[in-house]
C-alpha cells in the first residue's frame, strides 16, 4: 500500500546539508566551520567558538568584545522566571527544571525568525538558570551573575560561590567547547523539528533539553566517577579493572557509538587535562585509570578498537573542578545549546518542513 | 564524501510503523486503529476514542466507567503549576503558557518508560492549564473542574464559566476526536524523537506543542473566522469569494497539503455541523460560504481538486461553541495530546534512537 522508504531510526539519512559540523567516526575527526574542534578547544575561548558557530568565522578582537558585552548584558533571568524555578519542587531533576525555565523564557519578543541576538540572550541565561536552581538545592541565596568574568568563569563562580580557580576554568572551558556542536544528533534534531513548523527558537531549544534529558543521548555520567570512585587509588587500578574485564563487565568511559577509533573530543580533553593533573589527585587518578584501562582493554579485547571517549574526560573535568554529578547533563546543555541555536538558525535560512511519514499496519476497517 | 541518503524535509521517508492511524490523502481516507474516524466522529466520544488508540479497542462499558473516572480524578493541577502559570506575563501567547505548564507538570513520577498512569493523567490536565490561563486573562477566578461532566463539557465548562449547551459539546467533541491522531506529522514526530532517548513524556509532549506553535503545522485558524466575517452575510458571499478569486487570491479552509480528495475530517464535521446550524445563525453563514466556496473553486480552479479542509470546520465549529481564535490551537493540543501520547507509548514498546545524520558543505582545516 505504501511507497515510502521505512528507515526506523533514520540511520543512514542525512535531513539537513549543514556547514556546521563534520562528525567524522570512522576517522576520529570533528570539524567545526572549517577547524579542528580539539585546535579550538585548546587555543580558543567558549565565547570565541560560539563566535565561529553563530557568525561563520572566529571573532576579531572587536568582535568577541561586542559578543562578550552582549552575552554579560543577558545574563540576569527575568523576575518571573526566577519565581518559577523557585516554585519547582525540590524532588524534580535539573533537567527538567531547566527545560521549565527556558520554556518560560518565551515571550513575544521571540517570535519567528530566530535571531542572533535572540540566540545570545538564551545561551547568556541557561548558566543563570542552572546556578540558581543549584543554589537553591544547597540552602545558598543564588548568587547574580558577574561581570567581571567570561562565560565559563562566572558560571563556575555562580555555581560554587568562590572565586574561580585558573585552571579549572581552562578544563572547563575546553570541555564547554568540544561538547558545543556535533552534527545531526536526536536533541539537535528534534530542534530542528520543531523550528522547521516556524515555531519559536525557545520551542525547538525546550524540545532539545527534553531530548538531552534522555541516557540514550545525554548519558549516564555518575558510572564514569562512580567506577573512578570504586577503584580508589592508584594501585587498585589494574586488580579492579582485571577483575571487571574477567567477570564479563564493561569499563565505563570507553568505546563510542559513532567514533569506531579514537574519540577527538578526548583527545583534546587529555591536552588540557595534563595541565590540571599534576596538583588534582582526582585526576591524576582518572588519568592512570585511563591508561591501565586502554591498556587491558587491547589486552581482552583486542579487536573492538575501545578508545577513551568523551565522557571518560568530561567525568574526569567535571569532577576536578567541583561540579557533581547532578550538574554534569545540565552543563552539557550549558554548551550545547550554541550548536543547537546555530542549528536552528541555519534550518531558518532555508527551511522546508521536517515531516516523515509512518507505514500503517493495523487492521482497515470492514 | 557521505555515503548517506539525502532526504531533507523527510518527505516519503517512514520512520515507523504504526497501529495508530492510517493517513490516505490521494484516496481521502483516514483510519484509527481499524476504524473510520468519520465514524468515530459521529458515533462516539473523546473518552472512547482516546480508549481505541491507547488500548488498541473500544472500551465496554465498564472499560469506559473506569477511563472516565481516571480522567476525571486527574484534572486538578498541582498547586505550583497554577502559580508557576500565573506568573507567565499576559503578553505571553497561549501555546507558550501550555508549553511551559505541561513542563512543569514533569516529576519523578514521570519517569521512562512512559505508563498509560502518565498518559491518562497528562491528558486530563491540558484543558484545565487553558482554562486556567484563559480565566485569569478574562479577569475571572479560574473555575475547577467538574465532576459531573466528560471531558469535552467540563473543558467548555471551565472554559465559559457557564452550563454548556448539549449541541455544543456534541461538536466540539467530534472536532476534538477528529484532530486526536493523524500519522507522522512534525509534532507527533518530535515527540517521538525526544522520547526515543529514554526521555520522558513530559519532555515528548512537550517538545510536540513547540512544533504545534508553528504556523506551517498548526495553521493560523484565525484566517478561516476572518474570511468568514468579512463576508458577513449569506447574500455577500458570492461577490465577496468571486471577487476574491477574480483577483489571484486564496480562500482560506480550501485545499490540504495532505488530502488531494476531500478532506475526510471535514467530511464527518459537516454531518455534525448541520445538526447546529440550524440554530447558529454564524455555522448557518459558514456552511452557505463552504458551498458557494466549492461551486467558485470548481469554476475558477476546475483542476486542482480544492476542497474543504478540517480547518475550515475547525473554524466554524470553535466560532459556533463560542471559543475564540486564540483558542484555536490550543484546543488542538488538547485533543493531540491523545495521539502525541499513544504515539510516545508505541515508540517505547519497541524503542530505537532516531538519530539521522547531516551531510557536511562546509571547508575543511588545512
Amino acid at each position: 500500500m505504501s511507497t515510502n522508504t521505512l528507515a526506523i531510526g533514520l540511520e543512514g539519512i542525512a535531513v539537513a546539508e549543514t556547514d556546521l559540523s563534520l562528525v567524522d567516526g570512522t576517522n576520529g575527526l570533528l570539524v567545526y566551520r572549517g577547524h579542528w574542534a580539539r585546535d579550538l578547544a585548546i587555543h580558543h575561548t567558549f565565547e570565541e567558538v560560539a563566535h565561529l558557530l553563530w557568525y561563520g568565522h572566529l571573532p576579531s578582537e572587536q568582535e568577541l568584545a561586542d559578543l562578550q558585552e552582549k552575552l554579560k548584558a543577558n545574563r540576569e533571568l527575568p523576575a518571573h522566571v526566577k519565581g518559577i524555578i523557585d516554585l519547582i519542587p525540590a524532588d524534580v531533576d535539573m533537567m527538567s527544571v531547566l527545560r521549565t525555565a527556558v520554556s518560560a523564557l518565551g515571550t513575544p519578543a521571540h517570535a519567528w525568525p530566530p535571531s542572533l541576538e535572540q540566540v545570545i540572550g538564551l545561551t547568556a541565561k541557561l548558566p543563570t538558570i542552572v546556578a540558581h536552581r543549584y543554589a537553591r538545592l544547597e540552602g545558598r541565596e543564588p548568587l547574580g551573575p558577574r561581570a567581571d568574568l567570561n562565560h565559563t568563569a562566572n558560571y563556575l563562580y555562580m555555581l560554587k560561590g568562590t572565586e574561580p580557580n585558573p585552571a579549572h576554568v581552562r578544563a572547563l572551558d575546553a570541555y564547554l567547547i568540544l561538547t558545543q556542536e556535533h552534527g545531526m544528533n536526536a536533541s539537535t534534531f528534534s530542534g530542528r523539528v520543531v523550528s522547521s513548523t516556524q515555531s519559536d527558537l525557545i520551542s525547538a531549544i525546550t524540545a532539545a533539553i527534553g531530548a538531552l534529558k534522555g541516557p540514550l543521548h545525554g548519558g549516564a555520567p555518575s558510572e564514569v566517577t562512580e567506577m573512578i570512585e570504586a577503584i580508589g587509588t592508584k594501585e587498585n587500578a589494574e586488580p579492579w579493572l582485571r577483575a571487571k574485564l574477567e567477570s564479563g563487565g564493561r569499563l565505563m568511559g570507553f568505546g563510542h557509538r559513532v567514533y569506531k577509533t579514537i574519540d577527538p573530543r578526548a583527545t583534546a580533553l587529555r591536552v588540557v587535562a595534563s595541565e590540571l593533573s599534576a596538583d588534582d589527585p582526582w585526576f591524576d587518578l582518572a588519568t592512570h585509570v585511563e591508561k591501565v584501562g586502554l591498556k587491558l582493554l587491547e589486552e581482552y579485547k583486542p579487536n573492538r578498537k575501545l578508545n577513551t571517549n568523551v565522557e571518560f574526560f568530561a567525568a574526569a573535568v567535571m569532577r576536578a573542578v567541583g561540579l557533581d554529578d547532578s550538574l554534569f547533563t545540565p552543563t552539557f546543555a550549558v554548551s550545547r545549546v550554541v550548536g543547537w541555536s546555530a542549528h536552528v538558525l541555519e534550518q531558518a535560512s532555508n527551511n522546508r518542513i521536517i515531516r516523515p511519514q509512518s507505514n500503517y499496519i493495523g487492521s482497515m476497517p470492514e
